[in-house]
């Protein structure tokens, strides 16, 4: 333990909460440091490869309680494809003893929050959003899912340690201005990587009003900012949640330590913001509500997990009160969750939404992921989802903006763009109720482990058993196959949608799905590779942000790629890397990366025995001259990187 | 008029109806008649064609009025393509004087009869489901988009005169049979191809205590014996449901005459039913619930057109009060209407639904088409819908059952197939409240004439201008593409779905997917004979069945199809394929199917004449022989088939 750690030193709540877990490690920015995992969150696109990970691994039962298994993102069932999935994952619940949340009762984040959640735990969750959590005082952090299986193993998460960036809250929101615009504000001041290798801590008396749920959708999009996650303190809030949950024996309480310090210092006035709302398509392009009033509107979409609370639908729900939509506009309604959809009717405002001409989904992820409510090519589509990169709704050239409720519901009620401040009403202030509905019963609890071990993983064609991966050779002589530009997402590397998500559950059937809005030919290419030694990708500033899709390194991997030089790499992609036995390296000038064109041959001599004594490497680019790249790999990856990654690692190991 | 619409000779109800419609014909059983229409409906998926095909008759205002397009089947939204059809078909709304009903509003058969439906008028549709509409008291007929065009361009609907089958309802139904499980006694005792040149009147006492929407329920499903419609006298029920929802001005009292004629007489004892069930994957493939109970379950899917209304969800609701759906079964309840949903919400049902562990999806059509909820292979599922055609649930090998909401519902819960007599409860007996939550903004009304003429057609590339049809020729000498077996649906010559409507709009990039679950190759052969004179397809009986898409006609017309050969022909696609130029035929002798092989050439000479002097005419097989088949063809058939169909002859007129 570090001095930082010390008991006399005063900790901020994420140092406190990283010393509860720490396993190795210095608690000093930069280094390494491993973790102790207490619970696991699965989501179903992404924990069909993690069940196939813990299979490969050989484990018998997982290790972290509760490890939880939602279906959230694959509702569409278009074909038998997606029911086949449920059936996988609840049969490798049953296998491996973990929870199994089926479709019907939300997004993961809330509803793990809800039910499973415990302040001053640590989570780990393969979907970037995990995070989330850290609404509740969590130390919650999205991870690849081979990562995730490894804590499952019960292996710790390694993690770069952050630097704690701590965010005081002054002041009270005015009307019309909510949560999501605390943090859009936070994205317009830093842009899409502004936060990486932070952790957000939010603290002052600007929390006071801010309810678990108002944090949660502070805390979820945290990760827009590249944020390692971002962490509340457990308070009066946080307890007043559980406790309407009947969950109040698993409350504490939890702040920093009076007279802490952060290694970045932020304020935010509450009272001096206004309604936000990012333009297409980055989460970052944060303008004032103002600037695009009276812009036409095609359709405006409520829930995600940007925004699942029951306030959120119940402030559209006050608004939209014996108003209808505007004549030609789509109002999505998305529960976030069965809790919540059941709130919504016992406290009488669904039937509001319905009768104002709202159109009422399932609860799930749905158009957040591109799974329904895709909207026409260049309309404008108001969302208060997380995330608006190109093409995620569903629509290739989308036009998706990213606001608060109250921001959606004015412009769905107006027919074109508007700031909710021009509502003619008073603002409607939400409180929660003092008992929410619960059924524990829609949740499958883990089999004693008696059954357990006796129930067979239901497997079909489209989870065909992982490849083996080839450990990366020492002497690289390869092509580079793609080049791209600055902010490359997990998206644009695997797509989501209907027409791509159900088959993600499978390497090979994902596979010519790699980078096609990026690069139709690359997968093409990629795949000739494969068995003449691979291939080398060029990318820019923040390499692989976004979802923590693992297939995006995996597949490309199983492609064939070696090596990805970029100018930097988001954190949670640039792991999954190196899990699956693929070097991350980036440029020391960024203008290094001009002298590449597609097709160069790329020459590293002595690859491990370069990453072992410098933190550089030299390599050559035939016929150009040599170049040197940083590369930040622990001695640990290096191991990992030696012997074909993860899996394989771990398999040697219980040899 | 006839000795049968004579005001001396007492008349059944559809014989009144009839003669209340009457342009032209003799109302004799098997006689081609003219109906005037008055009203008319359009979904989406069929509705594209439809304004396309208004848009190539130039029309300038529909005639029908009201007519009401529904977005009820194409709600996935998967990419640009759903919305984009919305917006099309908005603006076809706006510019031929149509009223528009967005996703969310619900099924068009419910949504139409609460709303629009009118005892003692006639209605057209562009889906065969139009026929529930009967349950009114109305006319109520399914047809082919391009004969829904035209009857809102003013023409009559040409049918053949069905005859009038009497179905008395005596006793009534006991605990735990409804609905549901009178239609399907009535497909157990005839069969999917029972009904055909029928229309099932329903009389009798056993009527007092079916409501209207349980008559929905069997007028919708009478559609699957093959009936041109099915009707109910409108009575005290008609007039209760039409003043819950603020319309009784719209009613009026019809009955038969008494001492009337029917030429087929039927009678169903409602007290002695018991539940039943359609086993996978035909609607006539009855049997007691008793039979299978036990069997495993996978999914139980409530709503549709199938069972529609308040009461058979609120009747589930009841049953899963307080219980939880067993573990790992699907209960999928798909609200039926915006009006349903809002009334479920009012009265408290929908909350207990939800609490249950039911999935809640958005309003429409849904599963039902394939548009979501697919199964697992070979996994049973329970569905209150109209249809178990194989694969029409989304899945290729599906495993689909039909039976009521009860059957469903105990099933559920108890997570294997279960008769709801087991239920260890009253039966629950539900009242449809005095007042129906109504907001009739929903809907967007047509355009005063002067604004709806500059109103422009939202067009794009998956809503292409129709191709322009060739006349048939009088001298074919063309092969046999494809041999069928009997009860081909519309289905399998253009599959539905997620992955194919979409494109429906499109007669170009419909084509390749063309009879794809028959035989995979016969689109590329057929594509090819289109410049080669064509082709023909020789098929079993009931050719044709179930929806009455036209695109099942229009697209293999447009492949280069001149002449369908089969034992038999469902109503509507025989319509359908003469509306497009197609001649259909019929073996005189069953056995001379027998004699046919793919590829052979079928030599027919002097078409038209044969056509207008007899009844039959004569092919010659290559190399084979000759055989006599007959034609249903009446003069005025004889001309579209001559000038290349419907949109031919009517621009030929307009010159």
């Amino acid at each position: 333990m570090t001095s930082q750690a010390s008991p006399v030193t005063p900790l901020n709540l994420a140092q406190k909460l990283i010393s509860d877990h720490l396993v190795s490690g210095d608690m000093l920015p930069g280094s390494e440091i491993a973790l102790r995992i207490d619970q696991a969150l699965l989501q179903d696109v992404l924990g069909t490869l993690v069940m196939l990970e813990l299979e490969a691994m050989g484990i018998d039962r997982v290790h972290t309680q509760p490890s939880v298994q939602y279906i959230d993102h694959g509702l569409v069932q278009a074909d038998n494809l997606n029911a086949e999935t449920y059936l996988f994952l609840k049969s490798a619940c049953e296998r491996f003893g973990v929870w199994y949340s089926g479709p019907g009762n939300g997004i993961s984040h809330p509803v793990h929050m809800e039910n499973f959640g415990v302040p001053g735990q640590s989570l780990v969750g393969c979907d970037s959003h995990t995070t989330s959590a850290g609404a509740l005082g969590m130390l919650a952090i999205g991870a690849g899912g081979i990562e995730v299986a490894m804590a499952m193993a019960g292996e710790p998460l390694y993690i770069t340690m952050p630097r704690i960036w701590g965010v005081r809250l002054e002041g009270r929101l005015p009307d019309w201005v909510s949560a999501k615009d605390v943090v859009l504000e936070l994205l317009r001041r830093h842009g899409v990587s502004g936060g990486k290798n932070s952790i957000l801590e939010f603290y002052g008396p600007g929390l006071d009003e801010l309810s678990a749920m108002d944090r949660l959708v502070i805390a979820n999009m945290g990760t827009e900012m590249g944020a390692t996650t971002s962490v509340f303190p457990s308070d009066e809030s946080t307890r007043r949640f559980m406790s309407a949950r009947g969950r109040e024996g698993d409350w504490q309480p939890l702040a920093a330590d009076p007279g802490c310090h952060y290694d970045v210092e932020e304020v935010i006035d509450l009272s001096m913001l206004v309604p936000l709302i990012a333009l297409p398509s980055s989460p970052d392009k944060v303008v004032p509500v103002s600037e695009v009033v009276g812009q036409p509107l095609h359709q405006a979409y409520i829930g995600s997990s940007g925004n699942p609370g029951y306030r959120d639908f119940a402030i559209v729900s006050s608004m939209v009160k014996g108003r209808s939509v505007a004549d030609g506009i789509s109002l999505d309604i998305n529960p976030s969750s069965r809790q919540v959809l059941s709130t919504l009717i016992q406290e009488g405002y669904l039937g509001e939404l319905v009768a104002s001409g709202a159109r009422l989904h399932q609860a799930g992820c749905n158009g957040c992921i591109g799974m329904g409510q895709a909207p026409a090519v260049g309309r404008n589509s108001l969302r208060t989802v997380p995330r608006n990169f190109p093409g995620r709704s569903g629509t290739r050239e989308d036009s998706v903006f990213l606001c608060s409720p109250e921001t959606a519901a004015a412009s769905a009620l107006a027919g074109v763009i508007s700031d909710p401040r021009s509502m003619q009403m008073d603002y409607p202030r939400i409180n929660e109720p003092e008992a929410i509905v619960v059924n524990r019963d829609v949740f499958a609890a883990p089999l004693p482990i008696d059954q357990a071990r006796l129930k067979p993983l239901q497997k079909t064609d489209n989870t065909p058993a992982l490849p083996t991966l080839r450990p990366l050779p020492n002497r690289l002589e390869i092509p580079v196959l793609l080049i791209t530009g600055d902010n490359i997402s997990t998206d644009d590397i695997m797509p989501a949608g209907q027409r791509v998500m159900p088959y993600w559950s499978s390497i090979y059937a994902s596979a010519p799905f790699t980078f096609e809005a990026v690069d139709a030919e690359y997968a093409r290419r990629a795949d000739a590779s494969r068995n003449l030694g691979g291939h080398i990708i060029v990318g820019g500033h923040n390499y692989g942000q976004g979802s923590s899709r693992e297939n995006a390194a995996l597949v490309p991997r199983y492609l064939g790629l070696q090596v990805v030089i970029a100018k930097s790499f988001a954190r949670i992609h640039w792991q999954n890397l190196i899990c699956f036995g693929a070097l991350p390296l980036t440029f020391i000038e960024d203008s290094d990366a001009d002298k590449f064109a597609q097709g160069d041959t790329i020459i590293i001599e002595n690859l491990h025995a370069q990453v072992a004594t410098s933190p550089t490497l030299e390599a050559e680019v035939a016929g150009k001259g040599t170049l040197r790249l940083h590369h930040g790999v622990s001695e640990r990856q290096r191991e990992l990187l030696r012997v074909g990654g993860v899996i394989n690692h771990l398999k040697a190991r219980q040899v």
